[in-house]
């Protein structure tokens, strides 16, 4: 059977020059995999009227489906229109149902109907509306080159909209007999790619030919992927999804495709407990973190973000004399903040976190991307010391899964050590 | 003048299946930029080795420069030496300098050597090594088509390192005569990129040809984007720049391409002031944001995550009364908390924040999206209560960026009031 073949162009002189980074294929993508399409190719040029022509005319003849994103807006670098009634030798014209759209628009915010955002009703003739309920832009489609071009505006949230309410329903009724396929991620914390691909080329030299293995780093967390399109492909990665569990065990973050902090928030709600965090180096991404997942107030207490001495000792009890003494870098400055996390918080569990997260403030004794961290509960706090050296956004991110990670181990009494303890320990003065 | 072609080749199934948002490429373009070049165009393929031959076909005959970014780790889905090598018409063989640096990278990590990591010395004969400082994967470039092509790793931190250090200052000395673009942005907060635009078409219809503007919205930041590429056009912007500032006026974050909690940052330390914060239904994202500035210690003092109503209590002094009465999301608790915050933390400023961010909690009373904003010092506490219906991450975005925007706004002696005042205000229960 031939193959769908779907294809992506992505507009804007944004994207191009690097500022900003482009989330919006990764939704598309994910959206048609989830319906069990795939993606073959995708473009990005800027707002170039000659290069976007060129584009539209290659791609439209080399696929079954091109969706076009963004150059839909309303000021004059938005030229996605103008360039398709061009390509299909149609003129542009004041398009009755986008008028009524963009009046109800502004109607419904109090805004009066300015030219610019007028402009968005200038469309090819003939064209089918895509709807947008949430933004100003109209979605527009078009058969060109016995291919279905349909044009959507690059702000995420309207194109999700229009992606769910109409797109994908068009494409599976316009495709309908498709191969599907699915994809099953597997999160994994603490070990590298390297580390994980070696681990099962040794323990499953037999890896069925049903099952495409494939790796997903996005650090610090490892997504082994395993991708099939057949019903036999399904039974086997059963068989390869428990043998994995067996030989990854507690690196695995969840089997049910859960973030860490989602799986963090789900324990504690599934046990009935309480988490508050105490965080210097981190300033407040953990806490962040934890309550970005929806229904995190029913388990998240408290944070604190301690990033002087005085708030260590004021908030969080933590003894200044021990400061002084220790530092604010310390076993002990570490362990009295997590003790304060809980004192105060009467939460059941605690994180507390204090490191050196560059690019100043590094010593010889305590470099740059030396952190000490607590975790537990009443019964048992725990610390230890770890050295992630690097940029001081990478070591944000990284510390704050450490923590993230220990407490998950902790809600599921997991008494074997993480390798990270040994493999990132600090190792005493440079 | 020929423009020098420059194009990006991305690889890897995590980039067509959505698995992950594809950073490398505006990195990429953002260093080229910032050096005075441009990407005319980017291709996304996935681990497919007839979609790569092809690319690189047609994409090195038409380019000068091909920057192939992915699939130089060391899984079995890492295909680019493979690819280039029968590209190029080269057997693969195991390169020397690759092995030493494998070698020492190992040792240094107390790592044994593997198979998977061996593999990553296997390179087309004749490539030049393209050192990698941070990670395993060297990089390589060849002459093609009359094209240089660069093969780079996925990881960002080391693409990162191997443009600064190597690629950036080999473009440069293959093709020395090049016309500069430079781009200067204008951050923007609380006007739509509709509303920017029409204000700039009615104010200044006179718009210089030698400026080109341009928009990008990362929301809910809007950035105005001024590009030239001619002596004549950098006199012209500066002009322009004077005209928007005084159109814009206190809408404009900074004039100095800062971000927003650059900003504040920066303002705050050129007062010698210092700030708290107390969020609620940010949950940290306030505190996390300046936090992730380097530097921000000399200003931030203290954050609190008070995300229960004890903790409110407990850590910032808000009555256990007024929230039983008027409810955690009121103007007498988020007053409460500002004040808390000033107390505890003797910082000079505040931004406290209590909302509903949903998906839960909401009422007809006080629906999902409503929040009450508190900010200012010792002498003035201000309250507002502002509307912002969406997804929990849009809103919590949001509510940051005007907790920020509020106490960049009052740093500066800001006397009007902002537009978002009167637009987003919520206008009572449903």
């Amino acid at each position: 059977m031939k193959t769908l073949q779907i294809q992506l162009l992505l507009t804007g002189d944004e994207l191009m020059s690097g500022d900003i980074v482009d989330s919006n294929s990764a939704m598309i993508a994910k959206k048609l995999q989830q319906a069990g399409y795939r993606v073959s190719k995708r473009v990005t040029v800027g707002d170039d009227v000659a290069l976007l022509q060129q584009e539209i005319a290659v791609l439209s003849a080399a696929s079954d489906v091109l969706i076009i994103n963004g150059g839909l807006g309303p000021t004059v670098d938005d030229l996605t229109a103008e360039v398709l009634a061009q390509v299909a030798g149609q003129p542009l014209e004041e398009h009755a149902e986008a008028i009524s759209h963009l009046e109800s628009w502004c109607a419904n915010r109090n805004f009066k109907l300015d030219a610019p955002n007028r402009k968005q009703a200038m469309l090819p003739k003939g064209v089918t509306i895509v709807p947008n309920p949430v933004g100003s832009a109209v979605g527009f489609s078009v058969d060109h080159n016995n291919c279905w071009v349909v044009c959507t505006p690059g702000v995420p949230s309207e194109l999700e909209k229009m992606l769910d309410q109409t797109i994908l329903q068009e494409i599976s009724t316009r495709f309908p007999s498709l191969e599907k396929t699915s994809v099953f991620h597997l999160p994994v914390f603490g070990l590298g790619e390297s580390k994980v691909q070696q681990m099962i080329s040794e323990a499953m030299p037999d890896w069925p030919d049903t099952v495409e293995l494939g790796f997903r780093a996005s650090l610090p967390i490892i997504d082994v992927k395993l991708t099939t399109n057949t019903y036999e492909g399904e039974k086997a990665r059963t068989v390869c999804l428990a043998r994995l569990k067996m030989l990854l065990g507690a690196h695995i973050i969840s089997d049910q495709e859960e973030t860490l902090p989602q799986r963090v928030v789900g324990l504690l709600q599934q046990q009935g407990k309480t988490l508050a965090t105490a965080e210097s180096c981190t300033g407040g991404l953990i806490a962040s973190q934890i309550t970005s997942v929806a229904g995190a107030s029913s388990v998240f207490e408290m944070g604190v973000v301690s990033y002087s001495n005085r708030i260590k000792s004021h908030l969080l009890d933590v003894e200044p004399e021990v400061i002084e003494r220790q530092g604010a870098v310390s076993c002990e400055v570490v362990h009295q903040m997590a003790q304060g996390a809980l004192s105060k918080s009467g939460s059941d569990y605690c994180i507390a976190v204090s490191g050196v997260a560059g690019p100043g403030g590094g010593t010889d004794e305590k470099p740059v991307g030396t952190v000490w961290v607590a975790w537990g509960d009443s019964q048992k706090i725990e610390t230890e010391i770890l050295y992630f050296p690097g940029p001081r956004g990478y070591f944000q991110q990284i510390v704050a899964a450490v923590g993230l990670d220990l407490i998950r181990r902790r809600l599921l009494s997991i008494e074997e050590e993480p390798l990270y303890f040994k493999q990132r320990k600090f190792k005493g003065a440079r």
